[in-house]
């Protein structure tokens, strides 16, 4: 076998896991791609501005003038589109700075601007500071040009001194404003400040405001690359005109080091088509503060805040920050890990973030997109549908487990090393630790439905102990051996096993032993527990 | 003035020149891009597939059907094109080995494709090895990486050993089949040779066959890369289904090359407009066989080979190999340099490739586009045009320079080192080296109509005395030096001083110098010798 010419670290490289991913999700779980909701990509939910008929632009209109061109080479200047960039940004920023298209490097989606500035700037060996968690493709760019990463937590950003950057010797700092995944929010005066000490370290403070219009564009300091060598900023239209599929970012420099990076830029990088894209939606009315951007952010502003609210309720899911079109959710208090919870939320149709790719986050985090009220409803009425078959499933493998035990020869199952055992009378059987008939929702067991913490209502059967007596589980036991769905011997044990007790109607020993039971419990009553996975 | 962050050899990086500057020259020539015929571009003529509804492929409709696409990232998998890419390279080489999905490389035009192989492949510092004169972007890609360039004749190829090779110690030998802009095919055969040499000496053989579907598909060898690490094969869309505005490339390589470049290419670098379309193109019936490719190549042989005819007849053009959609033009014995030519058919509205920029022909050579039977027409006839004006110029600025002498102080103008004087006869004043009147067409001067050497006709003065007599040239410079419009000048001048002596009414002391003239050049006469630049 010959050798790889390639470099060493290529040979094994990696790329970025990204969210989106609609086609692949749609194949593994066997849904169509059209009835798949897609939380795991921050995109606008005011959608496009080709979907609102008052703005005046057509999608294939554009797409018809444009079509001509395709029988040409781009101008690889960009022109127009570094003009549209440039006034777009002028009319977002409070600052006397004027961009010009000078200053404008446009880019086949925002990620070749990252890739761009780092072939150009890092050496093999060279050192980048990226503060942890944040999007991914800093890192895999850094990569592809084997350099060094000191990684820092996002917290440590805001006390750097000159003297630390220095000491540290990082060609570049990347900044995520409004960050991704956690939706923390900068000030435009901490990154001035930051912006000044980079400058004096001669690191580039690298600002991906991607997500900036979408959230409070007054903190953007995307003039300060205008005079500033060691200043570069990404943008999108990826985002904030819900276009991913056409492939639109920018880069915005200082005119020598713009002029430089557009000669080393991809000749022809973009169509015409996108040209012509870009040119329609950064030059709407009012550029940065356009009626359509305005009232998208009113719209993500009340949707990320109706996120945070009702996913608050909800035990164990912490929200973070509402600043933006997304919100991390941690879910650590939760005993399911979030690739299962996102490979859960898949098969029902939900696409959310699982965050394990996100340095420091491991299986604790989700991120969900903000969408549309109606979407975000279905979300948040899925937690439920996707607890409840995580809990069934639980419940089942549970089933299984006591199964194998009692084929190799049962004995009473007293789990007495459980921190929480006896949690229902002593000498209980934790054979159905979780109960195969939860919730049941009969009440005439012992159980009932109660106030959750956090709102809404849940079922405790703290008080029921029917499946825990010895000669139950036993019974139940025995029909669960026999080669039938288990399903269907549930069902059937649920009316010739629990039911006669429930109405009184089994043997004299049963019943009496469940007397005897009550009686103990209402002496010394079990404090409520949370039941594992029975809430949602 | 801070640092400049960037890499030392990216600030001073200049991008590649290349055709099809049509929005350019428009601006730069006051012409509208419409009237532009674009010869710098080598483009199918036969048009796109769009452009022929028999074979059912509607642009519009695929920009319709892929626009709900525009609002999901991309599958990054690209596995549609893949496929198709795999298929239609399949169709064209006749051979056992059959590509798949994991030998492809999608890529945002075939050039994001030679910059991805490079960096994945080049250290700073190795050495790649470019024969003379290729296409443009191998350089710059290796620049880019701030590579070695061994540069070596396209003629040293075919003796190329192992051992030379290895002593090299490239990492890559860049050839394109056929070459761009010699227009020379190489064959099958000698590039497999070339293959083993180059797997000996672990030298990456990277094959352009970017035009090798408007030439002879045969010659191909993209099927070496399916089991051959160090080959590499890179191909184009753009000029086989003349769509260089949707920017549609792919790679070719080895399936564990494959994946580690698919792994470190940039994500989503295709829309799914530009799959889809690529998906519609490279599955026309009979792939590289398909009605349509095989349609466009024998147009492009007929049509290069009439250009080659017509271009051979014209004096001082020597056009190379008529094999694929373009011909490299020697222009050398031509005193007009390339730039200037390329310059002046541009005012006239055609583009044509002034070769200054490819390494070894200096403005020596033009490259041409193959197009329609009307449009390479319209290109050879703007040839006589463009020497017209061009011999009118040079004849004005002749004039000028004259005017110049005589206002300081004129003496007769005898060129005695000039290696034709004298030319028209012993004593001739030279300062209308150039006759402002040329070619007059009125043979009582003594000028006539011969055969030129190419076919032809062509007006040849030798024999005419008028414009080098001292007195003639000083009443003609007197009239010259008044302030009022040349030409006006010299349509006096015609009549009141050229007439005269043509119809024998001048002075008698002219006709008599005239008379005299006459007949010693009669006794010696002088051999026809070709005036520069006044054949065309």
């Amino acid at each position: 076998m010959s050798q790889n010419p390639l470099k060493k670290h290529i040979q094994s490289f990696q790329g970025c896991l990204h969210g989106g991913l609609i086609k692949e999700s749609a194949e593994k779980y066997g849904l169509s791609e059209s009835e798949i909701l897609d939380f795991s990509a921050n995109l606008n939910p005011f959608k496009t501005p080709f979907d609102h008929p008052e703005y005046g632009l057509d999608f294939l209109k554009i797409a018809a003038e444009s079509y001509p061109d395709s029988y040409n080479y781009p101008d690889n200047r960009y022109i127009p589109f570094r003009e549209a960039a440039a006034a777009f940004i002028n009319t977002g920023i409070e600052s006397d700075t004027r961009l010009t298209k000078e200053n404008i490097i446009p880019g086949n989606g925002s990620t070749e601007i990252i890739r761009l500035f780092c072939q150009c700037v890092l050496n093999e060996g060279d050192k980048v500071i990226i503060p942890y968690p944040t999007f991914g493709e800093y890192e895999i760019q850094c990569r592809l040009q084997n350099v060094e990463i000191v990684y820092i937590p996002q917290e440590q950003v805001g006390t750097l001194t000159a003297e630390e950057l220095k000491e540290i010797g990082a060609k570049i700092l990347f900044i995520c404003n409004p960050n991704n995944p956690i939706a923390a929010l900068r000030t435009r005066e901490e990154l001035i400040k930051l912006a000044e000490i980079c400058e004096k370290s001669e690191t580039v403070l690298f600002m991906d405001e991607a997500f900036i219009e979408l959230s409070d564009p007054q903190q953007s300091v995307a003039d300060l690359a205008k005079d500033h060598k060691f200043v570069f900023i990404m943008r999108s239209l990826t985002k904030c005109f819900e276009i991913p599929g056409i492939r639109l970012g920018f880069g915005i420099a200082q005119a020598e080091i713009a002029e430089a990076l557009n000669n080393a830029r991809l000749s022809w990088n973009l169509s015409p088509l996108q040209e012509k894209t870009a040119v329609a939606l950064l030059s709407m009315d009012g550029g940065a503060n356009s009626d359509y951007l305005k009232k998208s952010r009113d719209l993500i502003l009340k949707e990320a805040n109706f996120l945070k609210d009702e996913l608050s309720k909800i035990w164990g899911f912490k929200p973070g920050a509402a600043t933006t079109n997304f919100l991390l959710v941690d879910i650590s208090e939760r005993t399911i890990k979030s690739t299962e919870l996102a490979e859960r939320f898949a098969k029902n149709g939900i696409l959310i973030r699982n965050c394990i790719s996100f340095r420091g986050l491991g299986e604790d985090y989700i991120r969900i997109a903000v969408r549309t009220r109606p979407e975000n409803e279905k979300f948040i009425q899925t937690i439920s549908v996707v607890f409840d078959e995580w809990a069934k499933d639980f419940a089942d493998n549970e089933l299984k487990s006591a199964l194998m035990i009692h084929k190799t020869g049962r004995q009473q199952n007293k789990r007495e090393t459980c921190e929480y055992y006896p949690c229902h009378f002593e000498g209980q059987d934790c054979t159905f630790c979780y109960c195969p008939f939860y919730p049941c929702g009969d009440d005439r067991g012992g159980g009932k439905y109660i106030q959750s913490s956090k709102g809404g209502q849940v079922w405790s059967c703290v008080d029921c102990y029917i499946p825990h007596i010895s000669p139950v589980v036993e019974k139940m036991m025995e029909g669960l051996m026999e080669e039938d769905e288990t399903e269907e011997i549930l069902k059937k044990e649920w009316e010739e096993i629990i039911l006669p007790i429930m109405e009184e109607r089994d043997s004299d020993q049963v019943l009496a032993l469940c007397r005897k039971i009550k009686e103990e419990n209402d002496k010394n009553p079990k404090p409520a527990r949370k039941a594992k996975g029975s809430e949602s």
